[in-house]
C-alpha cells in the first residue's frame, strides 16, 4: 500500500524542525515539561541515529509531527512501537494528516520488524480516541468485552 | 533506604528461573502469547546483558518476579522505566512481596538514571490499582482531577 505523499520519515537533518514542532505542541497544552530546543534536538538526532525512535513530518509547513519509540519486549523477537506524540497544527486539522501519520507510523513499525503497537491517551480526548479506534486499536483487555486498560505513572 | 532482603536483582544466570516464572504466570491467566521457554530465557539473557531490561526475584522459591523495561524518552537524559509484569505465586500473596518488588523496581530505576516510571493495568484489577496508588502512582492526567489516562494497543 502506498503511503500518503504528505507524510515523510524525518532524518537527523530534520531535528531542528522536529524540536520546534515539539515546543509548539507543548505550548498549545501549556506543558513546560519539555527540555529547551537544543537539548531536545540533540536527543532527537541521537535517537534517530541509534534507531531507538523515529519521527514523521506531515505537510509542507510542516504541519504536523509524530514521535514513535521502540521498546524492548519479551513477546517478540523485535521491539514494539509506542506512539509518544501525534500532533497537527490547529489550522491544519480536519485534512486527514493525523490519520495519515498514524498509518505511516504503523507501516514504518512493520518495516522495522515490530508486531505490536501501543498508545496512551486521556479518556476525554474524543478526537484521538475515535482516530485510534477507527485504526484498529482497542482499549479493552483480552476481548472487546474486557476491562478498560489504564495507565499509571509517577516521577521518581 | 535499605531494600527488602527478600527481593534481589536477577542476573543472566537467573534467566531459566525467570522464564519458568513467566510461563507459570502466563498459565494462571490462560495467556498463551508468551514464547517457549528457551526463546524466552534467551531474550531475557540478551536484555539483561544489554541493560535494556532488568528483572527482580522475590522470596526463596522464588515466589514472585518483576520485569522492567527501559524506554527511550525525549523528556529526560536517560531512559524511563516501564513495569511489564509484577507477579507473586498465589500461595505467597498477602506477605508484601509485590509491594517490596515495586519499591525495589523504582529504586533500581533511580540507580539507572530514570526519573519517570509507568505501568499499565486493567480497570478491574483492584488489588494492583490499590498497590500502585498507594505507591504514589496516578492514573489522572495533569492533576488529581484530570481525565483518566488510558492505553490502546493493536497487533500489526
Amino acid at each position: 500500500m502506498a503511503g500518503d505523499p504528505r507524510v515523510r520519515l524525518a532524518s537527523e537533518e530534520d531535528a531542528d524542525v522536529l524540536a520546534r514542532m515539539q515546543i509548539e505542541f507543548n505550548a498549545e497544552f501549556d506543558d513546560d515539561s519539555a527540555p529547551e530546543h537544543e537539548v531536545l534536538a540533540q536527543r532527537m538526532r541521537d535517537y534517530i541515529a541509534s534507531g531507538e525512535m523515529y519521527f514523521l513530518l506531515a505537510g509542507d509547513g510542516p504541519d504536523g509531527h509524530a514521535q514513535i519509540a521502540l521498546h524492548p519486549t519479551l513477546y517478540s523477537p523485535d521491539r514494539e512501537a509506542y506512539l509518544g506524540e501525534l500532533w497537527v497544527r490547529p489550522e491544519k486539522r480536519g485534512l486527514g494528516l493525523g490519520r495519515a501519520m498514524l498509518e505511516e507510523a504503523m507501516e514504518e513499525a512493520r518495516r522495522r520488524g515490530c508486531d505490536h503497537f501501543h498508545i496512551t491517551t486521556s479518556m476525554d480526548d474524543d478526537e484521538a480516541r475515535a482516530l485510534y479506534e477507527s485504526a484498529g486499536f482497542t482499549n479493552k483487555e483480552g476481548s472487546p468485552d474486557g476491562p478498560l486498560m489504564i495507565y499509571y505513572e509517577r516521577d521518581l
